[in-house]
């Protein structure tokens, strides 16, 4: 028996008990089912956003001979379209999924939404400026502005987190956490959209960072790789599942830098102007000014041979 | 001397050079030599299995107007062909690197591995659906089912190890090694597809992630970032070299939580129920429903420019 | 109103505003400005140059009927003529930047810095050859050679940073740092172009692996996920911006393994054939034939619920 003749001998069975889960709607996304846009249709969008916001600096070519307003109208009207389309399908989804049957608001919010991220795209761009700012001033490494934005990986998390934040902040559906798992996915940065972001921000290196939902984080804080700004635990409802939404995470004021490793956990709040070294762990206030280091563990150092791999005696 | 001209100089020369290479077999893949597929064939055939399991989330467009079983079979069928091709090639690979010159049960074991991983997809999607339950009742941060599978990377992780790990079981060569190093290089998670995970698998976060080749997890075990399942040491044969195969790697059993960054090294297994507090290193075994935890080193917080950035005094 | 009218009614607004950062420069790259090359067409000439060292192995299919030197032949071609007018378009803007109105070396730089590219290939394969041995002999999970060029992110790495590293060292601005950022965002793996890093380099998982821009590597040196060789501080000038180009980053000589999250700050030598453990945290000279361990702190059991989940009593 060849592999055509075995496959089509399973092969009903198998698609029965795939198409079933039509019915579960668990995972499935059909047209005449739940009718969301793709995963990547919502990453088309940021890659057009992240186009609007620093013009042919991430694409193949530079913005060509139409000149740069022609090419930021043509974008930004197509970007409205679609996404004003994806949204309303998010907003449906979540409408049929949690409150309602059928959807009268659905349109006018994800136009609402649309709208709003447009006419703030101009001000995002300008704390985009000062973001890259910070991180020519904070890296030795880096040899000019333009080395930053087209290769800098804290750039690519933050000016995904700026535009989809606008969008979670209208409430939109989906969108925004596949637009900043896009990023994480690129960078190693993972930051929720529903975090709070000063100008200024930068993030050197920058894999394995995580930024929690309900964190807020002031002007000018510097962050480097593997920092975590998380949850130390959540209250779960009778059912065992946890609450959502409730105010769990850092609060991390002007001008504060923190350095790589460090593990901040709980609804704490790091006072401006302070440094809290590599490693630290953390789940209390600090002061303002504060420098908050660990007293490094001074490392064995033997002839080869002379400790098991886990540093005690072999 | 313009460009062209000093390329056409060295050209010759640099040819020679990179040409012979197909001598040395090493990184050279032609028609006529190696003949394997391309890492992007298979991420592919990656891309395709995952529209399977959730047909229509990762892609641009909902499944259209043609329904779910008609884009399933269609699917199946055109996966089902290529990867028999893909199987076979690297079987027949294996085999004349390791055992045989000529390869007479490589298209056998290509269609049976195929066939098997066709007829085990039920399966995958019913325990892939645990796993998104896991991480709905694991994460306050999870809105909805459709925002965890077209946006957690864990789900990207998990769906592609429970695929690879398919072909991994049937000696599939090189394969199910490219899938997982694809998901990891989308998620920052390092799951070996020999690993063997039960269902209700949730990693939170998950950058940094490592699951070496002979761990063993259990049911609804949980981890998050940095955790790093691994070998503590590896026996070398006569030669030097390591010695393949080896059991050396964690067991996970039922119910376990692993906190952030934390490393487990070694054959050992951590009782079902316990929890693993963040950046704990452990190589021994923990009774059943145990709490592990560091004491996590006290931070001295001063008044910022009296310690050095090391810890120690300035 | 509908979509179309609100967007037209605050287009001209936002277009405007967007477009007079033409003027500030910063992030707007047109072709009568700044006239760069696109990060994706960076991109595009790793891929190519990836597959002059590795041929057929990252694409979809081997290299096909006509053979491989008239794949390298032709492939070289177009580098070469691509390379250069990106290279120049990069040397250009440099020179607008930073030392002149008009370019008249600019050429000729490009030229030179993909002549000597093309001229160093066949050694950097070489080199290559001994990394992907290294990681044969260094990882038990490694089945074969071309497992471990076909899915391993640390040859991804290593070959990216080996071809940027020959643009740095001739001063092409730009695009050596895209070409490493491009490996960091499929990796982890951050190397920054100015490392020196000798024959027979392994990185094993790699995820999270920090190599600082005037890090020097010997050979055989073996890293493990994680890894961070950083600066431990650096000078400022009067301006309070950091001072750029002087050396900060470790001295790691041949035959040093290093575990694990393991942290080595500064201008500090690790001496021949040592061994740092994992989370080990070091800003000072080892000697040669070292062993440096951490005592790893024991973990505290107890039953769960005993203590909270920092490691305090609850």
């Amino acid at each position: 028996m060849d592999l055509n003749e075995r496959i089509d001998k399973v092969l009903p069975k198998v698609v029965d008990h795939l198409s079933e889960c039509q019915n579960c709607k668990l995972g499935t996304n059909t047209k005449k089912g739940l009718n969301l846009a793709g995963q990547r249709a919502v990453w088309r969008i940021v890659d057009d956003l992240v186009s609007i916001v620093f013009p042919g600096c991430h694409g193949n070519e530079p913005v060509g001979e139409e000149g740069l307003p022609s090419f930021l109208q043509n974008k930004l009207k197509t970007i409205a379209a679609e996404l004003a389309d994806q949204a309303e399908r998010a907003f449906e989804y979540q409408c049929r999924e949690v409150y309602c049957i059928d959807c009268t608001e659905c349109r006018d919010r994800a136009e609402d939404a649309v709208a709003y991220l447009v006419e703030s795209l101009p001000g995002v761009q300008t704390i985009l400026h000062e973001d890259v700012q910070a991180a020519y001033e904070g890296d030795p490494a880096a040899k000019s502005s333009m080395e930053i934005i087209m290769s800098y990986p804290g750039i690519v998390a933050i000016v995904t987190h700026r535009i989809a934040h606008l969008l979670y902040s209208k409430n939109v559906p989906l969108i925004p956490r596949i637009m900043t798992e896009y990023a994480h996915s690129k960078t190693g940065i993972d930051i929720h959209p529903g975090a709070t972001i000063g100008s200024g921000f930068f993030i050197d290196h920058g894999t394995g960072v995580v930024i929690g939902e309900t964190t807020v984080i002031g002007k000018r804080v510097k962050l480097y790789q593997g920092v975590t700004l998380g949850a130390l635990s959540f209250p779960k409802d009778e059912e065992g599942n946890p609450v959502k939404g409730v105010k769990r995470h850092p609060n991390v004021e002007d001008g504060v830098t923190i350095y790589a490793e460090a593990t901040i956990l709980g609804d704490v709040t790091l006072g401006a102007g302070s440094e809290i070294g590599g490693n630290v762990w953390l789940t209390h206030d600090v002061p303002p000014d504060s420098s908050v280091y660990n007293t490094q563990p001074r490392p064995m150092i033997t002839k080869k041979g002379m400790l098991g791999p886990d540093g005690h005696d072999a």
